[in-house]
């Protein structure tokens, strides 16, 4: 695994070289889903199933088929081995928990004039959650995506998943049960998201799609912004660990796994200033990839896009985080909470020993669903607010209304809006 | 003007039709933008000088004439007239005091199991707000985007705003000196916002870029999104008026006018009970059209876009006004308050006889970029929490880890991920 140190001579270039990563601009891509979305938008259900039947090689004749049934749903949750429905219930109800914290409600005040002035915040309609089928089918992600519009009051969540061959995961069947999911269709791919952000024959139109998909449903949610809300546009899943003081490298070395076992374009990071330290998670890297069964996934991630760093000092480390403003952040040190102060750029921190990034992926509480490839610069984790909306208020008085339709006929004015200004001035004059 | 009722057999159609609007999915807009993107991203600056004397006519020979300096700012801003100047300082503190209401803070608490969860809430670094210029350079807009971002802690906000033979409204630098904007270069299109998505040589890339602009910059904020944050597509303007009861035409027919004005593909509607006052209305247009300035573009917009609808009654109303999803909605009826609790999707929501919209598009306080074309159904008025975001915080207990570990080991060996097993493993074993 690559080793880097903050002393090498090129490393701001190698450091910003090895980040770099950009996910939907391949032309080609782009014209394949351009071209999809407006087949589905012209054919509706019909190109939707035959998409599905050539590229998902999905058995079905009608496209009715490509619904499931809340019985259906019901019954993968009933048949869910005791100790894997209690591990999913207990992750359900966690998640639920934390993102109730973070319903935000409306607010108003009346001004020194006697206006009011407010902000109301409603629940999206209808969404779409978008779930990854086959091997990174992640019942998870169902649990991340559905509960958090459940909490907002969204009335209408509809799921997508693509079933290849007809094959689907039943325990994502049964957290969607376990999620509230009100409709589910086996779908997958652009084709999905075309049909959700237009509607079709059957498929109702959602207001927003959300959850993550390989590059042909990142491209396509990109498409389809402003004809519906959607999320963010997903890259591959990283981690950044920093590590100081008395950690056992073989955790660290498996925190580190745990991400590059994702994807082979997966990036982990570490970043510690205790050199003997970094050579013993590299030979413990080593020693786990002998046993992990996902070793070949793993090692061409860590090879093409992984890194250990040697850094001066913890103000240098916390320096790169920032410039990475990476995924996950697991902060393995005594005093996590206080460096935690100095990050300004992550979709997840994890702080402490005892914090792995693995319990975040299911059951911690908060959701998994991050900005990836630097977004946390700008964007948050899924949560509550994406399925949320606000509208301003506002109701001026008879009187109160005089001072500021004065100035808003003088302002438009200077702005050669005439009819602004006059019907400002009504209420005034 | 077209007048439309609820009680026309092909109603729902026509009304359909009348709304449909799509901003930015002309093949070849989108090739010119990406090509735009793609050479200011090989070229920098130089390109950007090159555009900017091409489109724009600037005589400028180097870039470094592009860039204002903070004394061109404060300039502007000490020779205003003192009555634009005081109302200009009402709408700023106006809208400076409402959004500070908007600011959110993190928060974290302790689960039954000694584990804190907890949201961090951030700032971003740096933002660039696009500000229209010619025609419609909006110091107004220069308010609405940057206090916000100033509220939120943003610490570097970069203003592009293009001068059309090198001309600039020095109210629109003013209002720049009085929100806090940290520098400002004078060039526009989809030009300025990859330079501000990518940064070039002299313009530091930023983090989002936010504000309205022409088809170029909504198409060049769609194409660089993943790259920075955008805030929103825009689409041209609209008001909805719903009328009942004692109005006075001539007010709500000005109203009405006030969003015609802008553009010829902006969307005015009046929704009413009360056919007479409908006629009356369509009456007062005509009057003010023979008045108005802008009356060419107003009546434009109207004939081809506008509407005076009749319904039975409110309830059909307020089921028109959600399938609309209005930017602007004035509610002109006794109990409005009543009215707006009903509304599911709407920008901002102007309620009673003395609110005309016109307020809110200055100094009422809220933010006057909004939703358009029916993305109020997914999305907000642009606000603080566009300048902030959020990071999930999670340190578990060496004791409060084992449940959950234990739960992450299960889901994660139904996952197929056997790093993310046995990193959560290592935590309860």
């Amino acid at each position: 695994m690559r080793r880097l140190s903050t002393q090498d001579q090129n490393f701001k270039q190698v450091f910003a070289d090895l980040l770099a990563f950009e996910t939907v601009n391949d032309p080609e891509l782009l014209s394949t889903v351009d071209k999809i979305i407006s087949d589905v938008r012209q054919f509706g259900d019909e190109h939707v199933l035959k998409l599905t039947q050539q590229f998902d090689r999905h058995p079905a004749h009608h496209f009715s088929e490509l619904e499931l049934t809340q019985e259906q749903l019901k019954a993968a949750f009933d048949h869910l081995d005791s100790d894997v429905r209690k591990a999913l219930e207990l992750a359900a109800q966690r998640i639920r928990t934390f993102h109730e914290a973070q319903k935000q409600d409306g607010w108003s005040y009346i001004d020194d004039l006697g206006n009011t002035l407010g902000q109301k915040v409603t629940p999206l309609d209808r969404v779409g959650i978008y779930v990854p089928g086959g091997l990174a089918s992640y019942p998870s992600s169902v649990l991340m995506n559905a509960v958090p519009a459940h909490v907002a009051g969204v009335a209408e969540i509809i799921m997508v998943v693509p079933a290849p061959k007809g094959d689907l995961n039943p325990l994502v069947l049964a957290a969607a049960y376990l999620a509230g999911v009100s409709r589910v269709f086996t779908i997958g791919g652009a084709q999905a998201v075309a049909a959700l952000a237009y509607g079709t024959q059957t498929i109702p139109r959602v207001d927003k799609i959300t959850g993550p998909g390989n590059r042909f449903v990142a491209a396509a949610k990109r498409a389809v912004f402003g004809q519906c809300g959607i999320d963010m546009i997903a890259g591959p899943s990283e981690i950044l660990v920093y590590a100081e003081g008395n950690n056992d490298p073989k955790w660290i070395a498996m925190d580190v796994l745990s991400q590059a076992e994702h994807d082979t374009v997966a990036q982990a990071i570490l970043i510690t200033p205790d050199e003997k330290f970094l050579e013993e998670v590299a030979q413990a890297i080593e020693s786990h990839l002998a046993e992990l069964p996902k070793a070949e996934i793993a090692r061409t991630s860590i090879e093409n896009r992984g890194a250990l760093v040697l850094v001066k000092d913890r103000a240098e480390a916390i320096e790169l985080i920032n410039q990475v403003a990476p995924e996950h952040l697991e902060l393995c040190l005594d005093d996590a909470q206080a460096m935690s102060e100095e990050i300004r750029h992550a979709g997840a921190i994890f702080m402490g020993r005892y914090t792995p990034e693995a319990i975040g992926d299911y059951c911690a509480g908060p959701n998994h669903v991050l900005p990836t490839s630097g977004t946390a610069r700008f964007s948050s984790p899924l949560g509550v607010y994406d399925f949320q909306k606000r509208s301003s208020l506002i109701m001026c008085s008879q009187e109160g209304v005089k001072p500021l339709a004065k100035a808003a006929d003088i302002l438009a004015q200077e702005e050669n809006l005439d009819a602004h200004a006059r019907s400002a001035r009504y209420r005034y004059k």
